[in-house]
């Protein structure tokens, strides 16, 4: 099940396209220093690729918006190196092979890859899987069956090692990434407290996503409220939000609990992040604080997307895609919309071609 | 093998407690702010306990003085409870039984226990160890042997999981958890660095403790000596200190990396304690950092002590004290030695009563 939301954007760029074979791109123009400005993009077009022997062409029709992609705009190494400066925006994306000289990929085949912030991408089939949209919507293969539900997966099942009787807390809860791993973790038989902002999302976090429990961190004390909806400590911690958030979560960790890096999207603009001043309750509690990054699960990625693909089909699983139409041209702004906390679920940019 | 150095000290209230039997104490007048102040001690005298049934009295010759002393005058449940305000300050000792009650223990036994900063103290027998000082000296019993030994080796193996081949970190490398952890490390066929403070330091630890390097965070860039001491990154960090070193560290973990979190001697004083800013490098490193606390592996106590023995016995460990000689009046001034880096080893108050 998957739900749609739309928010109105000027598309002149995007709907020149459909008339004119042109490939709109959005390029990194210059790191940021905190939040992205305008300043910190360009827009460019190109002729539409054609194949070569082994590459394909794909129509890209949704953009996965990411914390992730904040990471991905600054110098330096990280888990995968940065977008350079000039390079198109890296974005996963689904979309339709329009072309093809690759004996893998045949036109009509509905894929996922990393094809950017782009109308069409030139694939040599690196890194893509074709998806079966008769199982989910493709905007649900950016969320619930993509990258965000198996980081929820493999953080939760593999890092966090949830059993039934847990007390697991999600940050984030009503983002891509956490309203996938509360879910997993009460089909686990595990009692699930969400954190996340503003009474909608905390609507949503119990009502549609079936937590036990929400804070919501703009109104609530969290460390209060964690005393309160767990009175026995926390067992697993699933952070998607670092910052105050994570510290206050760590003065509640039980008895060798595990807390789960799975991001920190409080941090992510800030020119100095702030690391977790209680990270000695770690000491006090015995427990455990891992990192995660998902390309090391990439074998187990077909049977996780089973897993995963079969509670949402049971039901016992719902996917939420928060999508904005529009034009590539939009991205800037959609993006900023993750870091105001403005999507529940997965924030998606649906390309217009009218 | 141990060595011992030491200062001058006025001891006027020790030296009278030879000549009556008074038994002088030091009490927690209050909970400091910060570093600890002469106001926040009482300095108290009583009679000398008589032993009842199922008791004896133990006559104390070496304090330990330890840098989570001054975790324990904080208010607040941490691993264990807080010293109260009026009380005995409590401390880790060696001393002599000098008169029993008690079926397990008897005049002119050497035991270690948590007799707290007097010269006498009344004990159950709980948590009480006979020492062989045959085989070590008793303030060894307070450093290789004791609590700051038994944390290194259960630190490095059964938190950090050391194997051969391993590049590991050790801060505060001079103290007394640090060196034991790693001549371990050494022991077990792992490459060491140590960081310390100040060129003496740094010297004990690579001519002393056989370590490989010494990286004197003092006058040294941590990272940058890192980069070139450690160039395949850092398998195991066991860390002493926190604060900066802590997040110079971070940056070059390599992957899986496992920091164990010790101690962090340079934010017991502070009253807003620094996180690690660069905790997401565990998500980069898919590396792990956990607490520890040493009284989760007492049934394993004896072996290990027995290994740590073995070892001081065959020449491949050395045990360090800094032995101070005074009263137990002297006991806040040699506290905050530990907060200076003044101390290279396990530091010990060693109670005259001449």
């Amino acid at each position: 099940m998957s739900s749609a939301s739309s928010v109105s954007s000027a598309s002149s760029v995007s709907s020149a396209s459909s008339v004119s074979p042109v490939n709109h791109q959005v390029r990194l123009a210059a790191r940021p220093s905190g939040r992205p400005t305008p300043a910190d993009w360009e827009f460019t077009s190109e002729a539409v690729p054609e194949p070569g022997p082994g590459q394909f062409v794909v129509e890209v029709s949704h953009l996965s918006i990411d914390p992730a992609m904040r990471g991905w705009m600054n110098a330096g190494a990280s888990y995968i190196p940065p977008v350079e400066v000039g390079a198109v925006m890296r974005a996963g994306a689904v979309g339709l092979v329009t072309a093809s000289e690759h004996p893998g990929f045949a036109p009509g085949d509905d894929v996922y890859g990393t094809f950017g912030v782009q109308e069409y991408a030139l694939s040599d089939g690196r890194g893509v899987v074709k998806i079966d949209t008769s199982v989910a919507d493709p905007a649900t293969y950016l969320g619930a069956l993509g990258m965000p539900g198996l980081t929820a997966y493999f953080g939760l099942l593999d890092v966090g090692r949830i059993k039934a009787g847990d007390t697991v807390v999600v940050s984030g809860a009503g983002g891509a990434v956490g309203s996938v791993a509360g879910q997993i973790a009460k089909i686990k038989g595990c009692r699930v407290i969400g954190i996340a902002g503003g009474a909608d999302k905390c609507r949503a976090v119990t009502e549609e996503f079936g937590f036990d429990a929400a804070i919501d961190y703009r109104t609530q004390d969290v460390r209060k409220a964690l005393r309160e909806h767990a009175p026995g400590g926390v067992d697993v911690y699933f952070d998607n939000v670092g910052g105050q958030i994570l510290d206050a979560v760590l003065t509640r960790l039980a008895r060798g609990a595990r807390v789960v890096i799975c991001g920190a999207v409080s941090q992510y603009n800030e020119t100095q992040v702030q690391g977790p001043a209680n990270y000695l309750m770690l000491l006090v509690a015995r427990a455990t604080m891992a990192g995660m990054v998902i390309f090391d699960y990439e074998d187990r990625f077909p049977a996780a997307m089973a897993e995963l693909a079969g509670w949402l089909q049971a039901g016992q699983l719902v996917s939420r895609e928060h999508v904005v139409r529009g034009g590539v041209s939009d991205f800037p702004d959609v993006l900023l919309m993750l870091f105001d906390g403005a999507n529940t679920g997965k924030l998606v940019l649906a390309l217009d071609r009218d």
